[in-house]
């Protein structure tokens, strides 16, 4: 992909249209902001659904992956999983769906997600990504309960340098059902998030596949979070197709499960507690799933390690 | 959803079109009748399939459904499965795909299935439901081998309040291969109907998956149907998503598998023979999925009942 | 289907320029040939991908297969697998996806596959088939690392009465991510071919589905072609749905899988060795799934021979 390329955005411009366009089959609501931005909220005051998750994960990798729920009998309490897949996983996790543009003001917390990064490029994540997006309206998801307030949707406009009106904010909390498959589907992206931390070279990952059960959507906003991440750090797998040499490949493999992090063996929601809920004391290797494979593609060797840990899966899903 | 808001018709009319439009792909034939419907026929006069049954069936939930082919390894000697699952389950469900409408006329005997049922809203059923359709256009799914005579149009007509050449009806009979995939992919509806029975209040069911493998089409149509409905009430699964108290979604999980009705244990057709063909002497209760998964979303409790029953698969699926 | 009607070609089309329309997101690269025609590069020059290679599939089968992306716990350390179905199987598979029109020039080697060889019927395999494709474009997959030379661009052109420039050509080596994907999803195509050489008659199959485990790529060609070819081999599953006695679809399902075969038993590299890479000398009913269920929808029987062989995908797929 060379740089200037646009199209992250259009597309996922293109599934926030279709999601408009079937708003009552999805059960969310569409309204227009203060400022003309276009809110579409998928389980704060309506009930979404696991159709309305599926999409906005979709848009929030840029319209780059794939996302589908699967039958997997791996885990056998939870036979309904969240499968992502991306033949252009870099782009697609790491330069949109990550949640890593803080936008919080005042009392109202988010991380931004979605291809809208793309554009802003504000995040240090951005000095490894040569990409750039080129759009004339932009994409943002948002794992909140509520719609940014306008001093947010500024700050987004701004850096994204359009107007308002170009803005779209897709949001659900993290205790609806459309929150929880949108968080779940990020079970690749942790993966590619993870890769990088361990300095193996983005520009070798050229395709990957992930699943993750399910959870139960919780009320309390830190099981609910709990859950959705011990779907990925105990239920989840990936496997990555990787550029370079079979030891790379291999190391990588070896270091990526969850179980190689130091935090690994407690319910999510009882590791915050005991970091007195600072997320960043959190070991940040621990984000990754419980079960990897890693195939060489230009040797044809494959590496798997770790595996699904159904202990804590039936401590934490519910 | 608001009373008064149309689409089911209007989604299904796309789905028809489009078997129409891929008619020799899905071996479908398309005619129009003597008041000038038209009729898609799906496997009484040709071939029909796999792929024609999935789209009858998506035609059958109001086009608020995905119905879809998944390998499932739970039911080893039956790998393929349908899977149906739906974020708006109850319109989806019940207010179209639940074959309701008893449109039988002299000799001809049919059960209407579909989004016209919404328009015509003669069913008891629609007492429950407030959703009204409105469409230009009506969708009737018919599980027979010979297209409705005029009589059957005509009363359809004047129920949808619509002429007759903008009625579309899709039928196959219960032993072709799309009937057997229609019927199968009622895998859903049978848990919500039941969930009804059991006076589950239905504006709390807010999402659904379900799936049940693929039996054997065979040319008798007892046994064909006893199949198909052994297919839902030994093999099938389903997990719904429920507001409301813990209590009341494990009393639904306890209650809602086949295997709580007093007619479980026996493949169908010997039920059925039992009963000396009176279809309304069967306990309705046994019309369910035979594992179910109950997720109260407002308290995260997740409650699980059942299994499927390899025995009687053995015993009835070919 | 009656003769005459025209469609393969136009599905492919449509399906080629959805390709180019999404060249970035697949990796792939679009460019025009000497002679004016199209040439979709998806793992020569380019990256490619699992994405692009279910698209070549698809469009291999001439728009009348679906080919995705499953799970499947079968194969433990192959989790993620591919599955193709179709309810025009023989058109699908034989008709169009079987690579079996010798296009080879000098040294240029490539076995034309796709529904451009359904304008040309230039192979002996259309004596069989009445079905006879009408296009005002043709698309053809290559399995090769390089572009058709110009003499094998005229030779088609000439072969489908088609100018050049009405000519696309998709294109992934057999040790590309899409050519590995793209040569898997030909496990029930293998199953038609081999049904055809066994004399069950093409006109009753009437439906397919089948699957197997994508293997890792490997550079080396010869690793490459046997762990694609053992992917099916030894792990690969079909289901077909036929028409006829229980008696003839019996002996289709004891005589369909692999381990029929005399050369049953070693890894297809091995046996390619042992008859000293003359891939004609190797027994051609080697060519099929390992476990095959048929089921005679006539007499509703279902037979099942067969199985998968963890030990050889353990020897061969890495």
């Amino acid at each position: 992909m060379k740089d200037g390329t646009a199209f992250l955005n259009d597309n996922a411009q293109k599934i926030a249209d279709s999601v408009i366009g079937e708003a009552e089959r999805l059960r969310v609501s569409v309204t227009k902001g203060s400022l003309g931005e276009t809110l579409i909220d998928a389980g704060a005051k309506v009930t979404g659904g696991i159709e309305a998750g599926l999409r906005i994960a979709e848009a929030a990798m840029g319209g780059l992956g794939t996302v589908s729920l699967r039958m997997d009998r791996a885990s056998e309490k939870w036979p309904f999983c969240i499968e992502v897949r991306s033949s252009q996983p870099v782009l697609a996790c790491l330069g949109s769906q990550y949640a890593g543009w803080n936008l919080s003001n005042g009392s109202y917390f988010a991380m931004g997600s979605g291809p809208a990064r793309a554009l802003a490029r504000v995040e240090p994540l951005f000095e490894t990504l040569s990409y750039k997006d080129q759009a004339k309206s932009a994409v943002l998801v948002l794992e909140t309960a509520d719609p940014p307030p306008a001093a947010v949707v500024e700050k987004v406009a701004k850096a994204v340098k359009l107007p308002a009106e170009k803005l779209t904010f897709l949001y659900a909390p993290t205790q609806s059902i459309a929150g929880t498959v949108q968080i779940v589907a990020r079970v690749l992206e942790v993966a590619l998030h993870k890769a990088n931390d361990l300095k193996f070279p983005l520009e070798n990952i050229v395709d990957g596949i992930a699943a993750a059960p399910i959870p139960a959507p919780h009320p309390d906003f830190l099981t609910a979070m709990g859950r959705t991440n011990d779907a990925i750090i105990y239920g989840g797998g990936a496997q990555l197709f990787v550029k370079g040499s079979p030891r790379d490949a291999q190391e990588l493999a070896e270091r990526l499960p969850s179980r190689a992090s130091r935090d690994y063996g407690q319910p999510f929601a009882a590791i915050f507690k005991k970091f007195k809920g600072d997320f960043y004391a959190i070991d940040p290797l621990l984000f990754s799933p419980a079960e990897v494979i890693v195939t060489a593609i230009e040797s044809g060797d494959t590496f798997r390690a770790g595996s699904r840990d159904q202990k804590m899966l039936e401590e934490s899903l519910g």
